[in-house]
């Protein structure tokens, strides 16, 4: 059995063997006009090989990048018309050496090689957990996410899809909850324009979810899809896949576990390498109930066998919460509005917590449909001040419409378009906060983790509030919610002192308050709710 | 052993058999110049005895009231200077007799009558629990509590006390939360003008507390404090009086059982005839350390044994709440501000409920005293719409003093004087919407009580409101919160018609929504946070 034989075989375990050596990988590069990739954009190797029999099934295809004595396994994928594709994401500059594995002779043994260079500019890589409780780009810079939710807008067709980009462009938000399936929902019932599986019967009384051939892919779908996560890549916009929901009537609520697996390792081959890609394995999953709980941790743990770059990976749910402690999940993806359970819940799980589901500024009946943008305003501080994160959406019809008429409106949470509401004016402004107070995030003074930079929702249990800590904190960014104290009291470390500014979420200003302060301080406020004060460091002896 | 012999013994069990006969109660009423009171109103005896020894402890006195086959027996007092008194409230039209038994001859033996007449205009009684959740007054007429909080206003001197009438006159509150004893708290550390008990010793090194007569009563402090009573029942405004709490520097948190039994006794006897008058066992109980729960209770127990009248009684808590369910209160008077629980407690408790303590409407800097006029007025209306009731009360200081100066404050949660803040208009106004909404009082159409008045916080957890009763509501008060939606489903109870009012907390304003509704209907609202919308029954076939 020669080399060629082995690799036909496409044994996984085989594979590290039968690599190139560096020695080999560099003369290989000698031999071709290399391309290079910025270090978190794609590789993508474009292969011919067979288009007869069902490829999606019949093929195997790997690849193995190597640079230097590490090598990365990653799947290939079958893109219709005897088109397969290779995509990945280098982390690391270099030169970087490729070997195809396969079971298709046509396709096997090729190696190659690219340069990696260094990132291209605005570019960071993916998102990593950061401190216990937040995150930041791979390249260390900062990520505070400020969600926005669009669950279906990549089903809407080109014009909402382009005015939704459009509307993202200027919007404050740098993460975006949305749906790989098509949604059926309230306001939403629109068929999609591109089917996951290639569809082989429509909705009939004979088949109530029509039927789907779920064997097979279908390629536009991905190439649609795609564009839009590259979009989104382009724009620092992380894309929050929602892998599986129970807002469905085509059967992709209920498909088989071993279909479960060959959609998401398919899902994972083809987008794992757009660096701004994050899992989440399901909105809702309990309501999904073709699933027991269990078996969403199997396929949470299936998906982090499978992605090559570990990505960001969470569920999230309606009533029932998962078990964020798991090890299967990198973050907590919640859905309520009790902010005071936060440092509980970030002491028990030791992850970054994402309030992904708060209720959406709007009008609409539905009880998490109406929030004032006040309130909504509100949440966003309550999470941000409590060290945690926060995700927008919105849901306004208009009122001169019957609800009939209103069915048929589009909404930013569902359908994307332009956004009506007065919160995400606000939410910048608290993204703007956020990344002047600190670049590594707030924490509670009680959080074991120590960021240097903290923050509470003021007055305190206790009526003064005593700083001691060896490392005095650099910044602190209080919030008074609903009280309006004509001053506060604290008590600074011993040697240090510090300027303060009064802060109006609302009306998004920053004013200083004269006068430096230290030791056993009182701060004049604005007797008014809903007022922030930053107090800055300038001193430690 | 003759009749007087017998009664010298003040033995309350052989009290019955020896009351006069009817015969011979109205052979008595022909033979004096017989006065004559107002039902609910106080019926007083002033009696001379022994001023020599220390009457408090000596003299035993009782009174027994006689209408027809009924008795009721009541405590009399000293009053200083060989003073006695029995006061005693009728709530029953007609020709009472009394018989005054004691274990001292000028005291005992002597016999009485009056008449009771009708109730004074504007008189309605001491409040009594109706339909299980609710109050209304002895003579049927209907009581919400709009109650007020100031603890130590009875202790702040004639001209401040002048003033804190002066305000309750025109402000919006039935009831006021106030301390029996003086309060030392902050912004709140004057002597009392009067003390309750003789002071032997005034604070000292030697006497960190001063030193009590705990032996003796002063009589001049309850006459004091009877004047306010008086002047409080004049204005149909009921003293909820604290009877013990834990802000002392005199010694009165922490007196033997024994002297709390003397003392409890002695206050039931002057105070309970005003028909005003709740008692409120204690005020943040749990933080009394020198007394467990248990002796609480048995304490609430001892004034049931002695009240003649039954009235309102009710313990209040900080951090542990009191059970309840326990027979030992009348209701329950809670601080928190969870409002979600309170159909869960009402189902439990099977009481009213008063949130007496839901933070104050102020600037100062402690937790509970800074919530914005808007915070209070929607605490508010979450504890109407709920079926309960709540408890206003004020901390503002000027801020431009600094924190020395503003401890002289008066602050009208502790010293009364003038109301400062902007929620007493609007509950002025939500007492008239309740008012003018039921007679009755509102319950959650989910509630056993079922009032033919109902309320909830739209939207609720089901997008539509059905209504299905046999007795279809004739009001529904729905309270929107920070919720904005541009209409309200409704599926209303077959063959009835309601007509629609849009209501705006805040700016009090009551709008009529043009039409009626009846079916499924669709009722449009303001998209505005913070409105309710009431409905009314018009028609029912």
């Amino acid at each position: 059995m020669n080399r060629r034989e082995i690799l036909k075989l496409s044994a996984a375990s085989a594979l590290t063997a039968l690599a190139p050596t560096i020695a080999e990988a560099v003369e290989q590069r000698a031999s071709t006009a290399e391309s290079s990739v910025h270090k978190y954009d794609i590789f993508e190797l474009p292969l011919k090989g067979p288009a007869e029999g069902n490829p999606y099934v019949d093929i195997q295809l790997q690849a193995t990048f190597t640079l230097g004595h590490r090598t990365t396994q990653v799947d290939g994928f079958y893109d219709g018309d005897g088109n397969y594709k290779v995509r990945f994401m280098p982390d690391t500059e270099g030169h970087w050496t490729y070997t195809i594995t396969s079971n298709n002779a046509a396709l096997a043994n090729k190696t190659g090689a690219f340069t990696c260079t260094a990132a291209a500019p605005n570019s960071h890589g993916p998102v990593v957990v950061r401190a216990g409780h937040h995150f930041a780009y791979a390249d260390g810079s900062p990520y505070f996410p400020f969600g926005t939710t669009c669950y279906a807008w990549a089903h809407q067709g080109d014009a909402l899809e382009t005015q939704t980009l459009e509307t993202l462009a200027t919007a404050p938000f740098n993460k975006i909850r949305m749906c790989v399936f098509p949604k059926n929902y309230e306001y939403n019932h629109n068929e999609p324009e591109f089917y996951l599986f290639p569809r082989t019967a429509p909705i009939s009384k004979e088949h109530p979810q029509g039927l789907n051939d779920t064997t097979q892919f279908n390629p536009k779908f991905f190439a649609h899809y795609e564009k839009l996560l590259g979009r989104l890549r382009d724009m620092n916009i992380e894309a929050d896949l929602i892998l599986f929901h129970p807002y469905d009537r085509w059967g992709y609520a209920t498909l088989s576990p071993d279909v479960n697996d060959f959609y998401l390792r398919y899902v994972i081959a083809r987008f794992a390498a757009y660096r701004n890609v994050w899992w989440s394995l399901a909105n809702e999953f309990d309501l999904i109930r073709s699933k027991p709980t269990p078996e969403f941790t199997r396929l949470l743990l299936y998906v982090q066998q499978h992605d090559p770059y570990q990505h960001m990976r969470s569920i999230h749910y309606s009533h029932v919460m998962y078990d964020y402690a798991s090890p299967a999940v990198t973050h907590a993806s919640i859905q309520t509005y009790d902010f005071a359970s936060a440092p509980t819940w970030l002491a028990a799980w030791k992850k970054p917590i994402v309030y992904d589901e708060i209720q959406y500024e709007g009008n609409i009946f539905s009880r998490w449909g109406n929030l004032s943008p006040d309130e909504m305003t509100r949440r966003f501080w309550l999470g941000v001040i409590n060290g945690c994160y926060v995700t927008h959406g919105e849901t306004f019809i208009d009122p001169k419409l019957s609800a009939e008429e209103a069915e048929t409106q589009k909404l930013w949470w569902s359908h994307g378009g332009t956004l009506k509401g007065a919160s995400p004016a606000r939410i910048a402004f608290l993204r703007k906060v956020l990344e002047t107070t600190t670049p590594l995030g707030l924490e509670s003074p009680e959080n074991p983790y120590y960021l240097n930079a903290v923050s509470r929702v003021l007055p305190s249990p206790t009526n003064s509030v005593t700083y001691t800590p060896s490392d005095p904190p650099a910044a602190i960014l209080y919030y008074l919610d609903f009280h309006q104290p004509e001053r506060v009291n604290i008590v600074f470390s011993p040697n240090t002192t510090y300027t303060a500014e009064l802060i109006d979420p609302w009306n998004m200003t920053i004013t200083p308050i004269p006068g430096t302060f230290s030791g056993r301080a009182n701060i004049k406020l604005a007797v008014k709710p809903y007022q922030a004060l930053r107090l800055k460091r300038i001193m430690k002896s």
